[in-house]
């Protein structure tokens, strides 16, 4: 059946070209402040707020997060923890954030105190990958007890990865994870993407991870102002 | 903009009745051949084709398995090699697995040979919970690596399982999972949901899966040729 087809494909197109619109006030938004933006995305329990609790010591930059899950507001609540301001977005049934929702957080968002906003997207290695939620840069996280051939098996999304970090390193020998393999899924769909190995429990890879932060602060500050 | 957004939801509520409607007919053909399908359904790298790799020597029925990723054929291939008839569905960027893919495997599909058929979902903690694919019964996964306030956090999936399995049980010293909170959890989305500890390393819990899927199989001949 073409028409109806081509009818559903039509709506989709229409959701997802409004939402990119969207997307670009975000990042205006964003740019007027000066602030560079990051999407977290990953599998369900990869490890991303954990992440974001240990970088709350150690990155030079004061940063805020916006959550997304389906529902509870645990992992707001865990960064408040760490004095980082967090807004936690409830999706409901929704499988992703997009930029509808984003905005949702940013007419309290704490534009003046900080340089860096995280968007931690909901746990999902498929669907976060399509909307454009209004971030500069996409990192993506594979935790090791999943696989290293979850990046082979989800390819739009390592394709959309502008770092990709392992996580649980430390579990390494008691999980099928071959890194060097993993380092190559990566370079195949996304040549030369940094991979930084993670393990949040030693802080193993920590200052890597903000060495990339670092870097991509830096050039988003000299195209900004440029 | 309500008008555009009611348009929106009569989309997904067509393709979602239309899904149903070749849902049941995949059922009917499954109670043609007294075949009893379970869709197992959890996040990418939860355990899934190694629970039925390891399902391959022990459970006393024949069974085939119908296979969902967005790409490779990996996990097909895995089945094979331990003798299990498999078809691999590629879903490209689709994140779930609908009735109109699983019906594309249905053509080549042993039903004179086995007796179970499993639908093993593309991994994704949210999506597949919304798409029927015409099993009779829902296994959800989940790992002790992910953490277990994951079940609290993808209610949806949750309310689905008619039982959940909590996978890599010989990991809980080394993770933040607390098998009882798991399990009260589960049972506050779905009240008196069994719940299945397992650790396919070494088997533990397999033969209770196999009890399990034996009184499923039980009840359903008996309904089925009533």
């Amino acid at each position: 059946n073409i028409p109806q087809l081509s009818h559903k494909v039509q709506v989709i197109e229409k959701i997802l070209s409004k939402n990119n619109a969207m997307a670009d006030e975000i990042r205006d938004e964003w740019d007027k402040h000066n602030i560079t933006c990051f999407n977290l995305m990953s599998s369900p329990g990869s490890g991303k707020t954990t992440t974001l609790e240990n970088l709350s010591d150690k990155l030079p930059y004061k940063f805020a997060v916006i959550e997304g899950d389906l529902e509870t507001s645990r992992d707001a609540e865990r960064l408040r923890d760490k004095g980082i301001w967090s807004f936690q977005l409830q999706t409901g049934r929704a499988c992703h954030l997009d930029a509808g929702m984003v905005k949702k957080a940013l007419p309290e968002f704490p534009y003046e105190d900080v340089e860096i906003a995280f968007i931690e997207n909901v746990g999902n290695l498929v669907c976060p990958a399509s909307y454009d939620v209004g971030a500069h840069y996409n990192i993506v996280f594979v935790s090791v007890p999943e696989g290293d051939d979850k990046i082979e098996k989800y390819p739009v999304m390592f394709r959309k990865a502008d770092l990709v970090v392992i996580t649980k390193c430390d579990m390494v020998e008691y999980f099928d994870f071959d890194i060097d393999r993993a380092i190559e899924s990566a370079r195949k769909l996304k040549p030369d993407v940094p991979v930084i190995l993670l393990n949040n429990k030693n802080g193993e890879g920590l200052d890597k991870l903000i060495e990339w932060i670092k870097s991509k602060r830096g050039e988003y500050v000299l195209s900004n102002t440029k």
